[in-house]
């Protein structure tokens, strides 16, 4: 069924159609789905190695900082990740940076001692509807049990941070998608989609949510409480300027599923190249670096649209229907749908 | 014809569907076209009287910075814009900064002297490819004429500052529009679109850009050295950084579009506030005003976003073809479409 | 002895010379001191009462980013803050955060479910060096103890969050004072300080730390990995805009003390109003405020980088000696010099 | 008399104690003095090259934005400059940039073509005190005689841009000082200073302006309503991120001399890279440059801020008296203190 899924825009997919399709990159879950606690987490590992030892250059945009995503402040200031990324609920954002700093010290043992502190690296969604947020189920282990499950497949949907989440009222959660661009590089998207409103939902330039919204009863008429994390992979050389830049361009690729950012949305975008690591110790040299021209970042700028606003429709269409917390439900779209022969839109 | 133009969105128009249908904003154009000079100013006024004598709550946000535009540096710092707001072509800049100096030392004897000195505010697109950009044909008095043009009807097209602007590939211009949310309040859009390859025009959400290229030659194959300014007025009572968050919702009208904010466009927002001045001096008592609250701004987002996108299908709807310099010329979307009815989308 | 210390500038501060002199703001420390433990938390609340239900226009600057404070982004967006403030060290802020989380559900029980969730606001600097930050020393109820403790004495030097912190290679740790400006306000500051080697250290412009070092056997010659936190309080009416541009000039008063905002330092700034609150629920009017006149701003702006600069010399003036992990030691400032007199600068 | 000016700091200056011991950077200024006229322009050039043609690295950072300068968007977004840098009055700003433009027209005649257009890059404060900045004196010619007049001998005080300009109540105008630092890097930096008022000043941490105005009749009691300008130079490989690092330490060193970033005052700093260039066209090869090590920046920040401390200081010595507009006198530091020796700090 996946053949009928609308393919966004005209760049071609990498062989996976996800984040991983940029080499190294490794996705995990870890999902809570028991009663009243429908949570998780997901981590992103841009490489391998240790990222505390071999830092990642990245940067972040925030579109709306309705949010409590931790590690910002430091990303901005210096242009590199030093820890796996991960994704969980708002209420559970400190056990996890908690699990990053005990598994940086395991590995660096003078990690706050006579090596500097390791910055944790956590973004979140509000997933209050279904789960019961206020338990805070996410303990340490599941951090680490994520962490180890990285693999390059990526499963999509309601697993692992994304479990809980809803998205234009719907199930929501984990998508990914990937495309290359001439010159042969590689942007890859993962979001973790928690926001939006039934009748603002567009799928490929229809109004999808506003017929399916026709047919629906309208209950769900409060405000928008969500959030939605975009992470860009790439394994182009750009700086820190540069990733800020591609960054920026996730909002697109969301403006065009419908999104305004809404107030209450903590809508965060943060790019990383995998191209070269920075040494933590000054001691090891500095890798020598030509980075992308920059008017070669237009294709890069249309990847990155084009595979969030992919990744967003793959969360949708992934995502099985979830009963949680009080009976709260949602439905999957593409239960809903019944296919998307019913868009009049290009297919893959 | 404006009947078949496409309706965006849900929200309803003011009565001229125009920036002016915020209360007090007025704009006026002043066009320069002949043979290769193929350019001109647009003013918008936020209110009748002196703006450096009461200031303007303001705020911008710079989606892409490949930009000439000036005066942001203290509307950042100060919140308040003190003239009326230029647009121009990227080289005539500083002649019309020069004119609005002239302007406010004409009415206020001191500036500059023993009252502060006062921040031009120019937008800039790049009409170079109509327009022979390197003569400098503004001057200031085009700057003058423009401003004493100010009314509330609002000619679009290839008018004042959209003269020589593409978009698309086709001819761009000036576009403006307007939406009200519940609880009386307005927005109003007046964008200078000069930004985007014709393949990724969307219009509604049809890609109507690449059913056009399809049957063009496909000779526009350059890099993009576009832009776009986009205005936003409001009656809403918002302070500074209220007025930064909707400016940053034009950008999800100007995705809708197709635009991903490309490298070489200078893509920049605006949002003033309508509702309140603050005084020059601070003799003169501060205003006590009850700003919205935060929870009441998603009708406003909504508003802002879709008035950008209709502004932008005004700007290429209503522009005429121009031929310019060294006999470059752009067409007119809506003598190649022939009408919005082969268009499927939502009809207003 | 406190006569002779140095008063810095020439406006006269408030009764108790510290943040709690601007009406409603209260401080409370935990202490932890046991061998190897030497850390604690720091609680400033703005107002006695909720602060998620009656929030507190704030904003903060960033000097340094090497640093993983939590809850800035929600500042920067919202312009609130909705939770006490909480200092600790940097291993510890999830354990905080996590205190303030739960702290706000006890207290707001629809948290994260019907009502958004809360963004806690955790500053942090490293006491690795008198501490053992692996340990993790700090419990949720440490928090809930600092907090209980609120009241307008503070307690300066080696207490709470300030327990094991260094600065200049002295015994650092807490420091508050105040300044008083003509029109009746009062511009309180409370600062976490942990940065700086000792031959950069100025006190009221005079080299101490450069004397100091040349008697020293000069041992401590590693880089800086410290950090520095600023708080400012004020009763003016100030939107988040201009707290933003206040907190900015805390960096004012920390350069005089001989930082320049080292690369290991995380230096960040937050300035807060005490004049008004915004209300939770849009239910609840918005306060009409008259906030003070961009032009009388000035006299805040010396306030600020005064009682931070003077902050600053209270936490190595008031600074105990301190005996720490693996035996390590800072002496204080107070011991080092016998008494000011020495100082030939101003004194009060 | 200069061997008695106090040395700020314990690093090295350069061989001339100026912003062109860093290699290939030049310095000119066109004077007009004449009466009610006292103004000028000052151009500082990062290479001997065509900097549109070959950009350099930079960024800045705005510490007070109620200023004018133009071409901080473009630099922000893209991290280069393409043009020289140039300084002048306020009301000037728009003519120096339209010199800017044609001047890159002549040198490149795609420019604003088949070529983007090019980004003026001019900084200005306000010498109204002693010029009659309404009379918009700076005319075109007087930029390109600036610019023909770069060379490596750096005139300070009352020349070029700074002819007209005040300092703590004092003549102000260009100052310029040179660091070294270990592994050989140089920092330097070029004032325009214009801001303060005379009880603030402090030299190499005396309080020599309240000491003055206890002798003054204190008749400048007005708000300030200068700017400062600070610029640096480095041939450290740095990119644009590590630049804005750099640029936010000329804040430290302006801060010690007494300025807490007054309201009125537009204080910008900007800091550049010699190390390598950036080519206007992708057909050229991106530089393959190793970055200095993040770890290593702390000696940089030391030099901006001594060498920005040092050319305020500078830029005061080396002025002479000026009368100007409506017989405004502004008298000479160096007069009123007789020299140095009163002083009590270190000496060089």
């Amino acid at each position: 069924m996946t053949g009928l899924l609308p393919h966004i825009g005209s760049l071609a997919s990498g062989p996976r159609d996800a984040i991983t399709d940029v080499a190294g990159v490794t996705v995990g879950h870890h999902t809570l789905a028991d009663g009243d606690v429908q949570t998780g987490v997901t981590v992103v590992r841009p490489h391998a190695g240790d990222a505390y030892r071999d830092k990642v250059p990245a940067a972040a945009v925030v579109l709306n900082g309705f949010g409590k995503s931790v590690g910002l402040v430091q990303v901005a200031e210096l242009g590199v990740l030093e820890t796996p990324i991960a994704l969980t609920n708002t209420f559970s954002v400190p056990a996890v940076a908690q699990a990053q700093i005990r598994q940086c010290i395991v590995a660096n043992p003078g990690c706050g001692r006579e090596l500097p502190t390791v910055n944790p690296l956590v973004f979140e969604c509000n997933d209050g509807y279904l789960n019961d947020i206020q338990r805070m189920a996410v303990e340490e282990r599941h951090y680490l049990q994520a962490h180890d499950a990285c693999g390059v497949d990526v499963e999509q949907g309601a697993v692992g941070a994304g479990r809980g989440m809803s998205c234009f009222g719907l199930k929501g959660g984990i998508g990914s998608a990937s495309r290359r661009v001439d010159g042969g590089h590689t942007v890859g998207a993962l979001v973790l989609a928690n926001f939006g409103k039934l009748p603002q939902l567009v799928v490929a330039g229809q109004p999808v949510g506003r017929q399916l919204a026709a047919r629906a009863d309208g209950s769900d008429s409060g405000a928008e409480k969500g959030s939605i994390i975009l992470l860009l992979a790439t394994d182009a050389p750009l700086d820190a300027r540069q990733l800020r830049r591609l960054a920026l361009r996730a909002g697109a690729g969301l403006a065009r599923t419908g999104s305004v950012f809404g107030h209450g949305s903590g809508d965060i975008a943060l790019a990383f190249s995998t191209a070269y690591t920075v040494p933590h110790l000054p001691q090891r040299p500095m890798p020598a670096v030509a980075m992308l021209h920059e008017a070669r970042m237009d294709a890069l700028f249309q990847a990155a649209a084009d595979s969030c606003e992919q990744a967003i429709v793959h969360a949708l269409w992934h995502a099985v229907p979830v009963t949680g917390r009080d009976g709260h439900r949602r439905d999957a779209l593409a239960d809903l749908l019944g296919g998307w022969p019913s868009l009049q839109g290009p297919t893959a």
